[in-house]
């Protein structure tokens, strides 16, 4: 498997997370697609990629690449079951995407270049009103599942039980999102960052960080 | 099972027809939650569903209703698996599950009441920018989708084969809010417009529409 990805990219983390926790190695480091300098839209990349986004997975003996973090982080479950990152019963399944998808489609499509630029080359806006946008709906998101993990009996350590699933990789994702990108206040939901606590205790969490990766600015490696 | 909606909500859309092709039935009528007065914010209502957002899903047994669309439908895949709505491979789940995020996740979450709110009350955008605003992230999606139904050769009759998928219900909610909310020019997506024209002439879809619902205003019931 070859992937295409960026340091700073949040559904890159989230696939580095699931390769991690399960144990799966690339053929060979991931391949940068430089998202702020706009290299998604070469020609070459969008023939990987035809949304012009990373990430995308490259698979032995698949026709296309894969493509949407959630559809490669299912895929990633089916073809290694073990560790699970999804609950064995249908409902806690149900509970795991729904945290999932609170990320993945009402958190983080708000905040990414594509929508950055819009607001900035479209709609004039200067940086401060930018700011603001990508800290209120990325804080909006927490707070959303803030109030799952605080009333539901399901949460555990982790966001479902006692183990990782894939709630916690996109739950993460979007912490990073509100904390390091949206520089947002998050003591109003401490349920949801005493989980990423429990997350970045874990290696695959951990060195999967944006500002652990190589392509960091140095300034900003941790 | 309950399902609380609204006849304009695309994700309540999405579940409609999902419960049709199965031959799902609810125990009572679709419960309306009118997003467009904010009826969403009701105490009652945010406690079904800690986002304020429909659609929320009453399972008998289940402590909590099911949240966001996607994981219910596979959720309804998985109690009642026939008729598939995911292929039987890997890659081809990891195909349909990756176009139906690009609406889900990439596409609807862009245009929905509480960005237009934003738009509106925080931006203080006039209607003719937010108007722009949707028609714009509307068709970024589908065209999106288009670079893969058009040159990838799972795409048969509908988005993968020659049978509705999570993919196709995906899509045909991504057109809607191209076509009908966006008034968008669809002319550059003649794939997408094709499978979507195969969708609707399947009951399950067509008497899905937000137009055919009860709720809808006279003047737009088709």
């Amino acid at each position: 498997m070859k992937l295409y990805g960026f340091w700073r990219s949040l559904a890159t983390f989230r696939v580095r997370v699931a390769l991690a926790l399960k144990g799966l190695k690339l053929d060979e480091p991931e391949i940068p697609v430089d998202i702020l300098q706009g290299r998604q839209f070469d020609d070459a990349y969008r023939k990987l990629n035809a949304q012009s986004v990373v990430p995308a997975l490259i698979v032995e003996g698949a026709g296309s690449p894969l493509f949407q973090s959630m559809a490669i982080l299912e895929y990633l479950e089916e073809i290694r079951p073990q560790p699970a990152l999804l609950p064995r019963d249908a409902l806690g399944r149900a509970r795991v995407r729904g945290l999932s998808q609170i990320c993945v489609s009402d958190g983080h499509p708000l905040i990414v270049p594509r929508i950055r630029r819009y607001l900035d080359k479209d709609l004039g806006l200067d940086e401060s009103a930018r700011d603001r946008w990508v800290a209120h709906w990325s804080l909006i998101a927490l707070e959303a599942i803030e109030g799952h993990l605080a009333r539901e009996p399901e949460t555990g350590r982790f966001c479902h039980g006692d183990a990782p699933t894939l709630a916690d990789i996109c739950v993460a994702s979007q912490v990073i999102a509100a904390k390091d990108y949206g520089h947002c206040d998050v003591s109003g939901v401490p349920a949801v960052m005493r989980v990423y606590g429990e997350c970045m205790r874990l290696d695959a969490f951990a060195l999967s960080h944006p500002q652990r990766q190589s392509g960091a600015p140095p300034g900003l490696r941790g």
